[in-house]
Formats: C-alpha cells, sequence, structure tokens
C-alpha cells in the first residue's frame, strides 16, 4: 500500500469476531468539492461499526478519504456513497457514519446514515 | 432560484430513499419581529429529518428563513408554523425542529416539535 | 397585566393544541428567601411542559417568580409548590420543574418534580 | 444540632410525600484518610434520591461528611457504607450515590451505588 | 506486590457482593508501541465494571498498564486482550472497557468491548 | 423614546465624571444586509468605552442596532461608522468597538476599532 | 454582627500590611430593582483589592450586598457608589471593582470602576 | 472575480484610512500537501492587520487559499511566503500571520510571523 | 522523611540556579478548618517560583498542606503564612502564592501574595 | 533518519532568517522514568522559539524525545536539560520550554525555562 489517494479500502481480520465490539474511528480532515460551485467543502466524519470478520486498515482508511479531495458531491449522496462502500469493504455487523459539514451561509449541515447486517441485534 | 427572502421551500430527490438516515440543519441567524412589542427577536433553529421522497434545499432553507425577517410571530406558534411548512414541502419519515429564542427578561425559552408520518417506525 | 410581582400566572390558547410538542422555559434569576436564617438564596429554574389547552404567559411567569423575593421556602417544598401552581393554571399533558440551588456550606442541592395528566402517554 | 462533625443522619418529614419525585446533593468536599498510607483523600459525592417518608437535612449531612475527615476507607467499601447508612436513615423509594475520588498514581476511580425500596417501580 | 511492571492483575474480595454497583477507573496514561512502526503509541483507557467476588486493586492495575510499554499491539487486539485478562482475574458480572488512542495521521481511533457474566442481568 | 428603530443615540450625564471607569456593551443581536448580496449579515458587537460627560443610555443603544437591520454595509465601513456615531454623541476619553461577523464562506471577520480624546491618557 | 442586611461594612485588621498583596472575592449574587421599571436586576460583582490596614469581613460583606435587594440604581451608579463605601471602609492601596449585570433587551453591561490611595504604585 | 482558485490577492481602498483599526480574519480551511509525504496537511490560518492604504477582499482572501490545495509546503516557509504575499498586496501598517496545522505524529506546530511597516508604531 | 504531616519543608539544591526559571506546583486538596466555626475549609494552592539555591521537594510540600487539616486560619492570615514559611525554607529569586477557598455564603475568596528576593529583577 | 529513539536533535536551514518569527510546537506525549520510585511519569512539553540560522527537524524532535521513554529525570533537572539541547542544536534568537507533568498525589508541577541570544532583543 502506497502513499495516493485510492477509492480502494484495505481490510485486516477480525482479531476476535466470537465478541460484538465498537471501533470509532473520527476524521476531521476530509475535504471534497461543492458540486455546484466548485469551491471546496470541509467536513469531519465520524464513523462507528461493530466488525464482523473484518476490520477497516486506518492507512487505507485515510488514502480512502484523500480520494475525494478533487471530487464533487451533495453531502447527502456523498455521505451514503461513503457508507456503503464501507458496508461492501467490511460487511459488518452494525455500522454508522455522520459527516458533519463546515458552516455555509450560515446553515450547519450534518448527515447520519447506518446499515445492520440482516439478523444482527444488539447484545 | 434568485438571493431573495421567499417563502417559498425548494426540495431534491432524496439520493438513497431506500436508506432511514438522518439531516440535521442548524441555523443560528434566525430573526423575526416580537408581535407585542415589534422589535427583533432571534433564535436558533436546529432541524433534524429523516427524508421520505425529498430533501430541503439549502439555499432555499435560508431564503425561506430570510422571508421571517420582517413578520411577527408568537414562540410557540412560529415554531409550529415552520414545522407544518416543511412537512408539506417534504413529506418525511420523521421531523424535529427546536427553536431556541435568545432570552428576554432574563428568561430563555424553547420550543421543541415533531411530526412522523403515519405508520414510520424507527429501525 | 402591571410590571408587579404577582403570584397569579396567566395563561393563553396553545396555538397547536393537536400536537404534543415541548415548551422549555430556563429562568436564572430566581430568588427567596432562607426560611431558617432569613438571608437570600438564589436558584435557576428549568420548566418544561407540553401543553394542554394553555400555555404560560412569559411576562406573567417572570411576575410570578418575582412574587417569591420576599418569601421562604424549604428547597422540597418551594419546588413542589411551584410545580403545583404550574399544574393549577396550565393542566399540562406533561410538566417538570428542576430547581438547582446555589451552593450552601458546601452542599449543592437541585430539586426536580414532575406531573403527567392522567391517562396521557408519549408518543 | 450543633456544628460538630456527627456519624448522626437527621431527616425530616417530606413536604410532598404523594409526589414521585428527586432530590440531588453534590458535595465536592468530602475527604478521608487513605486506609493503606493514611494519608488524605479526597472525592466527589453525588446524591440523588426519591424519597419516601423523610427527606435528608442538609446540614446533618455536611456535618456526617465531616465526620469521615479522620476515619480511613476503601473506595469500594466507603462508598456503599454512606449508601447504608442513607437508606437506614431515609428509607427512600430510589437512591443513588456516586463518590469521585481524586486521581492517585494517574489513575482516577469512581464508584457508583444505588438502592431501590422493594416494589417502588419509576412512573 | 512491588513496583515493577507486572502483568499479573492482583484482586480483593468485593466488600458489598450483595449490591450490583460499579466501579470505574479511567487510565489516561496508557503507552505500548505501534506494531508497525515500533513507535510508541499513547491511549487513554476508560475502565466501568460491576464486581461479583473481586475488585481490581489499584496499584497491580497501575503495574499491569506498565507491563505494556514496550509491548506492540494492534489497537482492536489490545483492547480484546486486556479485557480478557481482566474478565479471567475479576470475573465480573460486567465489564466494558474503552481504549481511546492518541491522534495518528489525522485519524483518532478508540476501540469499546465489553463482557458479562452469562446469566447476568442489570437491575 | 419609543420602541421603533432609530438612528439617534440618547445620553445621560455620566453620575461619577470625576472617576475614569469602563463601561462594556455586549450586543450579540446586530444584524444588517451585505451590501454585495443583499442578504442578512450577522454580528456581535462589542463596546468598552470610558465616559467623560455622558454616557450612552441603553435602550437608545438598542434601537439605534435595529437601525441597520435593513441597511447595507461594508464590515470595515460599518464598524468605523457606528464608532464615528458614539464618538459624536458621548465625546468619551476612550472607546473601543469590536464588529464579530458570522462566518462567511469558511472566514471568520473582526474589525476592531478605537478612538481617544486627544491628551487623554490612562491613569 | 446579626444576619440582616446592613449597608454598614466591618472591617478587621490587616494581618500582613507590610507585604502588598491580593483579595479577590467575587459575589454572583447580587440582586437590585431596575430604577426605571421596577422589577429586578441581577449581577455579578467581582471585587480586587491591596488592603492597606484594614479587610473586609466577608459576612458584613454579604449583608452589605443584601442591603441593595429592594433599592434601586443605575448600573453606572451602584459600580461607583460601592466602590466609594469600600474606599471609605477600608482605605485600600488599591481596589477594583466589576460589576456585570444580566442580559436585558439583549444587551449585556458590565461597569468597572477602580481606586487607588493617592501616592501608592505596584511594586 | 470567478470562482477559482487564484494566486492573486484583491484589495479595496481603506474605507477610514486616518484611523489605524485591526481587521482580524480567520480561515479554518487551510489546506496545502507536505512536501515530504506528498499527503494532505491541514491549518487554520489566523490574520491580523492593520490597513493603511488598502484592505483584501474576502472572497479573494479565499480564492486565494484555495490556490494551495496542491501545492507542497513546509510550515515554517509557507507561513512566511503567505505573509510576503499580503505584505506586498496591502502594504499594511501592521500584520501578523498564526499558522496552526493539524496533529502529526503526536506533535502540534504552529508558528507566527508579523511585519511592521518601517515607521509605524501602535498609538 | 515519613508519610506524616509535617510543618518542615524540605527542600533539595537547584539543578540550575545559573538560570531564572519557573516552577509552578498547584494543589487543589488544600483543607484546614475555619477559626470561626470550626469546620472544615477547603482550597486550591497555586505557587509560582524562580528558585535560588533550593528547591522544594514535592512530597514535603505535601505533608507540609497535610499539617493544616485541624489548624484554623483566616483566608488572609493562612496564605501569608504559608509564602513566609515558603521564603524561610527555599528563599526564592521570586515566588508568589494564590489560594482560591471554596464558596462560603455564596462569596468566592482567593488570596494571592508574593515575594521577591531583594535586588532581584525578571531578565 | 530512521525510525528509532535518538538522542540527537536534527535541524534545517531557517527559510526566513531575516524575520523573527516564532514556531511553537506542543508535545502530548512525553514520557520518561520518576528517578525515585522508577515509575513511569508523563508530561506535555510546550515549545516555543525564535529561529536564528536553523529551526529544529519535527521527526527528530519525536525521536529525541522518545530517547526518555526508559531514562530517569527530576522534573527540573530534565526540562532544563532539554532545554539545553534545544540551545545546542538551535542556537535560537529565543526560546522557552515548558513541561507540565501529570499529576502526583495530588501534585501538579510545571517547570518553565527559557533562554535568549546574548544581545538579542524583541523587536
Amino acid at each position: 500500500m502506497g502513499t495516493r489517494a485510492s477509492a480502494e479500502l484495505e481490510v485486516f481480520p477480525n482479531p476476535k469476531p466470537s465478541r460484538d465490539y465498537t471501533i470509532r474511528i473520527d476524521s476531521p480532515e476530509f475535504t471534497c468539492l461543492c458540486p455546484k460551485t466548485g469551491q471546496p467543502d470541509f467536513a469531519t466524519l465520524k464513523l462507528r461499526y461493530i466488525p464482523a470478520e473484518h476490520c477497516v486498515e486506518l492507512k487505507s482508511w485515510k488514502l480512502y478519504l484523500w480520494s475525494y479531495r478533487e471530487q464533487g458531491g451533495f453531502h447527502e449522496d456523498l455521505t451514503n456513497r461513503i457508507l456503503d462502500d464501507l458496508v461492501a469493504a467490511l460487511n459488518p455487523r452494525y455500522i454508522r457514519l455522520q459527516a458533519k459539514f463546515n458552516v455555509r451561509g450560515g446553515v450547519y449541515t450534518t448527515v447520519i446514515a447506518e446499515h445492520r447486517a440482516p439478523g444482527w441485534q444488539p447484545a
């Protein structure tokens, strides 16, 4: 794995798959472009998940976020797409992503999406 | 859509209607007039909703709030009317509006109203 | 309604009785007298209620609080009496009063009481 | 009641026994001795209870805490003993005591114990 | 018990085994080595447990944490291993460990794991 | 003096002109229009002054700020104009005005201007 | 000295008159009446002084503040009058009083006055 | 002026050149690339200046910052270069730039540089 | 040196007497008795000094503070006495002691005293 | 330069030696051993300096701090030694180091030392 922006999320085997436990990853350094104006947008992403067989590799997560640096995206769409990518890569028991965008025009927007594996229940 | 105050709320199609997810919009720049004294009132509005088919367009929300600048309104009435407008425009699965008014006479007032689509349940 | 302390609570018709919504009123300027020592006591009152047919008029609430300025009262008793007065005036669906008294002798005391209309349930 | 440390907790009749309401008493000035080293320990006690027939008199609570000034006690034991004394004196519907001890050796310890009257249920 | 790092956790008898109560222990001074780079990692550990027959001795907990000073460990694995050691030593009714690691590469990671004794239920 | 927006600042005689003392007035409810876009701007004004013969009447200050509600003005110009009006009305020994505007486009702007009476020196 | 409001400030001999040292007394429980409306005003007083021959007795300061409970007074006048009373009673080397009044009409007012003994200089 | 990143800083005439006053501009959305690793860096820039004949146009400042998005730069060099560009464009009486970079490897770095016009003195 | 309260302050040689540097020691666990009521008082002590030939040994400082546990003392007198003891033991170039006492009767008191070696000047 | 602890501080040429500017480096991840007990100590180091010909390389600073991981050192001595190493490596115009050690025995200790190049004066 190099040090370039990459749309690929790498994973590693969950060291304790027998236990439902939570991993929280906060990333205050997310930036993309506004699809309307082309100008930079900034957000803090807060990820929480209960791994099944795999965990996301942290450096790969950082490079994945970097890959949005020159991409445009609406807040609502972007948050759901990142969550979908994480679900595809991790197939987690539970996952929740919060994207808190920086204020624009006096308005602060946050989008929060979650996903549960079919049939999984909190203990 | 111009840059004038407007009582019209514009919407766009929810990019992920298959998922129940939450959009939070905080607007600390709401101002209207006190219906008793005619003097300016100020409030912070906090909106949270789970979209169904539509999301509120952010610039339109900003112009909508602007349209209250020269209107009078009692705290309790205003909060319920804004919520009603949002329900009419968005027909959301769930929506909650909190209006936290600036202190007057040593008293801090906040009004919180919510609405659920008939039959909708949190997952 | 004048600008004198008054034990009377005035009300106005709830503008949206069809919806269960919450009104929060924080009053950091409550003062009464300690029934033991006669010296001033200070408290912050936090009121939250779901109105039924009536809402409390804010200026009247301020004058009502003022009426305690030269009255003595034990913390536990005072909080319950104010709640009872509010229940009598408003007959609300739900109401909760928190009185957080200033520290005395290194001890911080808060009293919290609530009331529900018989048969009322949160949605 | 004098102004000396006293292991005795005094009570007074609950002014509103017909209502389940909560009394919170925070006491940041608790100090005792470490049973291992004999050196002073410090803690903040946070008490919350729903009175039945009696409330604890605040000055008596202050003198009671003072009575630990020259006593040794392990964190876990001390917290349970104070709770037991309160239960014996008040026979409350519900009571909860949190003792947050000052850091020792880079470790912050808090002990939290609660008790419910048999058969009592929150509304 | 000396003052050397030690992988051994010492316990003492729970002074109040008849009551379900909670012990919280916060340790902001945890450090280990990154298994990839060999460089120091730092974390704050937050432990909460309901003891059964035994409580963890605080000095022994401090020496146990010290024993990680020259050990490598992935965040997810480390947190689960420390929880397993605590479960083995204490056999508690309930236990929860949160390990909040210091930021690396703009990413903040926290791992949270818990364990319940089979058949135990919160009151 | 009525309750309408007014560009007039009223003053009253300084009750203690023999002493250099400071009056601070913070006004978080200032709003005007952006001269470029016509959209509302918001700011918090912080005024500090040492009165000479006159003090500004607080209600008149409030009505004066209100008079900007439908006026446009660049940040730098507006702050200096308000300061000039205060100097003209009060002729103070010292005066300082800080206008902290709400964020626009990810940029937070504050303008700070002060004035001293010729020959006046701090003690 | 009893426990009644009293306009009299009592003093005691400075235990260390050979040293310039500072005494700070913060009193968040000041209340008086607004001379315009007759309604209660509230303020936090912050006193700092370097004693000469006398220090102010703390209980007497509390009773002195209490004596304003039913008095009216403009912010600027009140602050200077209290400072004058302190100067008369203490004749201090240096004294500074800050009165931070609670918000009224969206405006926060603070008055700060100080006095130095003729010829006294900070070390 | 378009909405593209631009290395050009636009200015406008100072509306009050006769007065020394301060303009503060905080920009929490600065990002560039690390010249060693090529990975994104993030910083908050805090600018304060006393204008002479010109002020910096805010939108142009935003576009100027945007122009660093794909540029590399060492912290110390970058801060001085931005300050030099501002001095060249504004020729201000006084200017100070603080660049607070996000943590890397457990280390938080801030660079602060200032410039004064020859012969200018604070009042 | 044992682990008993001790009025003796122990010192050790300053490891860098050629440099004027500052040592700050904050002690939030000071307790003594009120000389009027005999009841416990609590304070946070903040010490700052520039050592000459000696530094205060930290454990000895802790035991010294402990020695006040059963002593009475007025705030002003106590602070000056502790400073005098430190001056006698350390003979420092500069020393400053702040004692911030816990609130009593709604009044917060802090006493701050300092001492300089004759002829010493800050660099 | 590898990724091992190293007592060597590497430097690079100051990119703007013609200007006096400040570099702040905060390092909350410093750990060493207590020379009395052999147990781990923790501190936050805050460095501020005005470079002359050289700046400290950040990774080298991190490895330098790491080199203290298994060294003992008294607070006062350690702070002065680190400052001396920085002076030797950088020969800066001005430098200041603050070491804020974690609480031990209820006592918080901070040591602050600074150095100026002979003849250098702040602008």
